[in-house]
């Protein structure tokens, strides 16, 4: 993987689920692993669902959309031969997101994020994602995310 | 509405999205008003997503997740005639979670949810739910509940 996270290079900067300035966020990274982008994160303790036990339903959907998206705004950026953050900026929002939840996610280790485009139409991307801990897939999502302007 | 809300009564504990004992969760309060409920929920600045006017999807998919499975469990128990929280306490968690959005939910005001049961199978039980800030709707969600048991 090698490079910056894409977030750290500047893909997305106040999101709660991504962005590497909101100290109060989950703080994903996202990296390129070959034409996908993995990304592993760790809960702690106020992340849990209706078990402590187990990883909110909510913070799978949040990590699944923001990873996605991130995909999608590196993706744009690699199509047009820039780098990630160079201006006119990217961004991308969501339309549509579906998340099914296989089985549940554990709290005590790292789950892995990872993603691949599926389909683009014009301003229109839909990302695959499947989330993961202990190498068993616990999760999985479908994004649809629409480009749009950025200051 | 009157009565206390839902979480307040024991229907979820530790939950991120709705947990009355997460002192770093969103904390969301539901309510009955007639066979729907409804929540009212205020984000705060680090909710934003990759603009800081708008709400997070991530975000949006939780509040909706949550006061979707909270009418599930409040469901349950009215059709058992129980109040809620006793025992042995209904729990249920989310199958599958499937958010539009439809524009961009606006930071500074309080968005309301309203959560109707769409259908019950078994264990299995499908809510709809919008999401509304100033009166408009900003998101829809359809969230299937399967009943688990609860400590």
């Amino acid at each position: 993987m090698g490079e910056r996270a894409f977030q750290d290079q500047g893909s997305v900067n106040h999101c709660h689920g991504c962005g590497a300035d909101n100290e109060r966020g989950l703080q994903i990274k996202s990296f390129w692993d070959g034409d996908e982008a993995v990304a592993t994160w760790k809960a702690e303790p106020h992340h849990c669902g209706g078990s402590k036990e187990i990883v909110n339903g909510g913070i799978i959907a949040t990590l699944i959309d923001c990873h996605s998206l991130n995909l999608a705004i590196a993706h744009a950026y690699r199509m047009e031969g820039r780098s990630i953050g160079s201006a006119p900026r990217i961004g991308y929002v969501t339309g549509n997101l579906n998340v099914s939840y296989l089985k549940p996610t554990p709290m005590d280790q790292p789950v892995e994020l990872r993603a691949r485009i599926a389909k683009i139409e014009g301003r229109k991307t839909w990302v695959t994602c499947t989330l993961s801990a202990g190498g068993q897939i616990c999760a999985t999502g479908d994004v649809l995310g629409i480009r749009v302007e950025r200051d």
